[in-house]
Formats: C-alpha cells, sequence, structure tokens
C-alpha cells in the first residue's frame, strides 16, 4: 500500500515520544514505572496517535508539532485499558497478546499505574514546547474526551448495562462514549495545528464518528468470529457476559452491513480533502477491514 | 480566631465551584456522576483549596481567579482518596465519616469514578477564564504533581512498603510524594496569579514542605490516639497493616518532637511576608494542632 510509509514513520515517532515521557524502570518507584511502561509499550496498534498524524497531514501540519498530542492520547487510551482490564471491571487476563498488568503485577499497582499514565498524559500536552493557546486547546479537547462526558462516562453506561438488554441507540449512545470521544480528540487535536473552518471541522467530526463506531462494529464482529490468539485478548467476552453487541442487535449480516454504511459515511467525509486524507482514509478503510 | 471569616468564605467559594463544576446526578450516567458528587461534595477539611486562596492572599490576588485551581486540587485529592480506599489499596469502608466511594456504589463505579474526577480537575483548569499561559502554569503544576514523580509515586512507595521496616528517610521521600507535591502543588498555584521571584518560590515551597509532612506526622499520632469516631474514618489501621509511621519510628514524644520542629520552620518561612501570610500561617497551626 503507498500509504505504509508515513504510517511506519509516524509508529516510530510516537514510540520514541512515549519512550522518552514515560518514567525509567529503573528509578523509583520502580514497580510503578515497570507496570506504566508495561502498560504502553507492550505494541497495540496506536490508532489515535495514527490518527492524529494522519489528520495533521491534511493541513500539511508539522509532525514534530504532533509528537506530544499522539502520545498523549495513547497514555490516555492505555490507562483506560489498565483500569477496563481489572477484576472490578472486565476481568481480562490478557491484553495485545500479554498478561494484563494486574495479573503481571498486582491490583495496586495496575489502579496507581493508570492513574499515572493519566496524569502523564495531560503533563506532556501541558509542557509541550508550542505555543501557550496550542497546548490549551489539546488540553481542553483532551480532558473533555477522557472524563465524564466521554470514555469514563461510555465505559460507566458499559458496566451499568452489562446483563440488561439494550436499544441500538443506547449502545452506539455507549460506543460515542466509551471509544467515540478519543478518537474524535485525536482527530480533533490533529487539526487543531492547521487554521481550520467550522465546515471543515464538521466534516472531520462526521468521518471520526464514524470511524470510531466502525472499530466497534468490528470489534464486536471478531470477538464472535475470532480466537484469543488471533485478537491477542480473550475472544467470545462480550456473549459470556451478556453484553449487548451489534451482532446479537442486528444479527452477523446486519453488523456487516452496518459497517458498509460506515465506510460510506467515512468516504463523503474526506472526500472534499481528496489526496490529502489518503493516510486518514486508509485509517479508515482498517477500522472497516482488520483481522485483529 | 480572626481569621476565621476568609476562610468560611474560602469554603463556600470552592464548594460553589465544585457544585458546578461536578456532573448533575440527574443527567446519565447517573451512578458514576452521583459517586463522583460523593466523592467530593461529603465534607473533608478542604485544606488544599485554602492553601491555594491564602497563598492567592499573600499577593492580593483576586479570588475570582482562584476558585478553579482551589476546586481543582481538591478534585485531584477526592479522587485518590477513592481510589486509596479501594479494596486492593488501603481497603477501608469508613471516609469523612460516610461509607467510601465502592461501599455506597460499587468498584467499578468507584474505579471509574476517580478517573473521570483526575480528568475533570485538568479540564477544569484548561476551560478557566483567565490567560492561556496562567492555565498552562496551573496544568504544569497540578499534572506534575498527580504523577507518578509525585502523588502516585508516593501512593506505589507506600503500596510497595506496607509490612516492611523502613527508615525516617524512605518515610518523608514518601510522603513529600503521597502528600507532599499536590500540598506544594497548591501553594504553588495559588502564587502564580502574582509575580513573584526565586526568593519568594523557595520560601513558599519551604512552607509548604513543612505543612506537608506536619498534616502526616499529626495524622499517624492521631491514628493512634483516637477513635475511628472523632477522626470520621477507621483508626489504628497504621499498625494493623504494620505502616511505618512516625510514632513508630521515632516514639510517641519523638513525634511530637518532629511537630515543633516543623512548626518552627513554617514559622521562619512565613516570617518575611508578615501579616500577609495570617491565613497561610493559621492553617500551619491548623496542621500541628488539628484533632481530626
Amino acid at each position: 500500500m503507498e500509504t505504509d510509509a508515513p504510517f511506519i514513520r509516524w509508529a516510530q515517532r510516537v514510540e520514541t515520544a512515549l519512550g522518552h515521557a514515560l518514567p525509567s524502570a529503573s528509578l523509583p518507584p520502580q514497580r510503578l514505572h515497570a507496570a506504566m511502561r508495561h502498560a504502553v509499550l507492550g505494541g497495540g496498534k496506536r490508532i489515535r496517535p495514527m490518527l492524529v498524524y494522519a489528520t495533521g497531514a491534511v493541513f500539511g501540519t508539522d509532525e514534530r508539532w504532533l509528537d506530544t498530542p499522539a502520545a498523549a492520547v495513547e497514555l490516555i487510551h492505555a490507562y483506560s485499558l489498565v483500569h477496563d482490564d481489572l477484576p472490578a471491571m472486565d476481568d481480562d487476563a490478557l491484553r495485545r497478546g500479554r498478561p494484563t498488568v494486574h495479573v503481571a503485577f498486582d491490583e495496586a499497582t495496575a489502579i496507581l499505574a493508570g492513574d499515572a499514565l493519566q496524569s502523564l498524559a495531560f503533563e506532556m500536552l501541558a509542557e509541550a514546547p508550542v505555543a501557550s493557546e496550542l497546548r490549551v486547546s489539546w488540553l481542553r479537547a483532551l480532558s473533555g474526551a477522557a472524563g465524564a462526558n466521554g470514555m469514563c462516562g461510555g465505559q460507566a453506561l458499559d458496566v451499568d448495562a452489562t446483563g440488561q438488554l439494550q436499544t441500538l441507540a443506547d449502545l452506539e449512545r455507549m460506543h460515542r462514549l466509551k471509544t467515540g470521544a478519543l478518537i474524535r480528540a485525536s482527530v480533533r487535536m490533529g487539526a487543531m495545528g492547521g487554521s481550520i473552518d467550522e465546515g471543515t471541522l464538521k466534516l472531520l467530526d462526521t468521518f471520526a464518528d464514524a470511524l470510531g463506531l466502525a472499530f466497534q462494529v468490528r470489534d464486536d464482529i471478531l470477538d464472535v468470529e475470532s480466537s484469543s490468539q488471533q485478537l491477542g485478548k480473550t475472544s467470545g467476552k462480550d456473549a459470556a457476559q451478556a453484553k449487548s453487541t451489534y451482532p446479537a442487535l442486528l444479527g452477523m449480516e446486519g453488523a456487516k452491513a452496518k459497517l458498509v454504511e460506515l465506510d460510506m459515511v467515512m468516504h463523503d467525509a474526506l472526500a472534499p480533502f481528496r489526496e490529502h486524507a489518503t493516510a486518514l482514509w486508509a485509517l479508515g478503510k482498517l477500522a472497516i477491514h482488520r483481522t485483529h
């Protein structure tokens, strides 16, 4: 794929930024630092950082400016996974093909590592070597997306709904907060370096919204159709926990039709940007077609 | 006490700011929002907000500017209590005379409420109606104090040390991070509205550092000498969990002598500010003499 080159470069950029930002596991408190590094540096698709860079590329933004928001949004995502995996939440032992943080370390360390990763995300943005106005814009976008009106709120709706029958509208509202808010923030942070009008912002929001849902629909499908080994995390958990999913509500064919619909929404939203959105469009396709 | 008047006013100001900032318990996800409000609005001494206002008063800073950092630091403190009280951490059922969040709600909700309170603290600062430069300064101070190099790091040292014999140097290092970092950040945020030289900042840091330790020494003494009813939280926990404390390391007389020493350090640090530091000095005295 001709768009591979920037993704490989961006992946290297964000790994470097994360490696520098995370505290060294040789400094005390070593156990906390090691847990933070385990949570973040254990692979992962880095979708949210890629969205930051790919959106910045639409506007020709200098990639060096984007390293900080790209790393910061990944820290928020990583912390949320650490806490979601805890016994009191999803009780998951496997993540990205490796033991989850509370399994590799212990529950107290997992709680604290998640907490410290969240702080670090905002600290990175606050310390970024760009104008204060841009730092504040990033901080508003990411903190709003992370909290009760975003990711945490969506996770709470998910916990509350487990074992209960949900409508499609409930399910979409939950996902729009739980995963959608952070994806929208990634795209918005990537766009903030440029000078952008309301119409452009609306197209990007539409794209991000559809991408977030597409990821979730695909996730639900993979949970049914794949093995744990393929996924790198425990498969079949949704059915075991009686969670509402797209395949459960729409049937497998309906869920796949929903993906096609979201594909078209993303296509239409990106069309006006033409070749400038090549990388964003590749990420949209990845959401639809990924196998793990 | 002649200094009561500003404290009553500041307490009202911060309660108002917190009440406005916290999401309504009548909006979904209701359970998460109710847990966040339970964690924050259930009383508490509001020491950190008082430090923000009292430090601002040294420099004649407009109190309206200080409402946001005062509320934000209390949100960070409140989230840390919610997580510290969890079964995997201190496993405490009582806080401020009321059931802890995981007891009143459930563990998953307590984890998420803590997470969302942390996001909200940074969101409030990022949205504050002041210049971007001041917002960024506050955000740097608070995020740095909250994370692995501050509060979370200190909590990790505390967890790691439980059941182990610590030296006095270990104990002080732990407390300087676990509670000291947030207290220093409170004083620093209160000072940031004014134009302050390095010497002044150093005096304030010295005061804040001594105040943080004094609070902890007094806390350790009260844990031995008071009942749960007097404290509004479970007493005698330190000995039961074999935690290193000042009375355990220095003896009760030694711990009380340490308080006298810290009293003098605070006095000397504030002396150059004369009557402008009346409120700060009253907070120092409170740390030394409080009975709950």
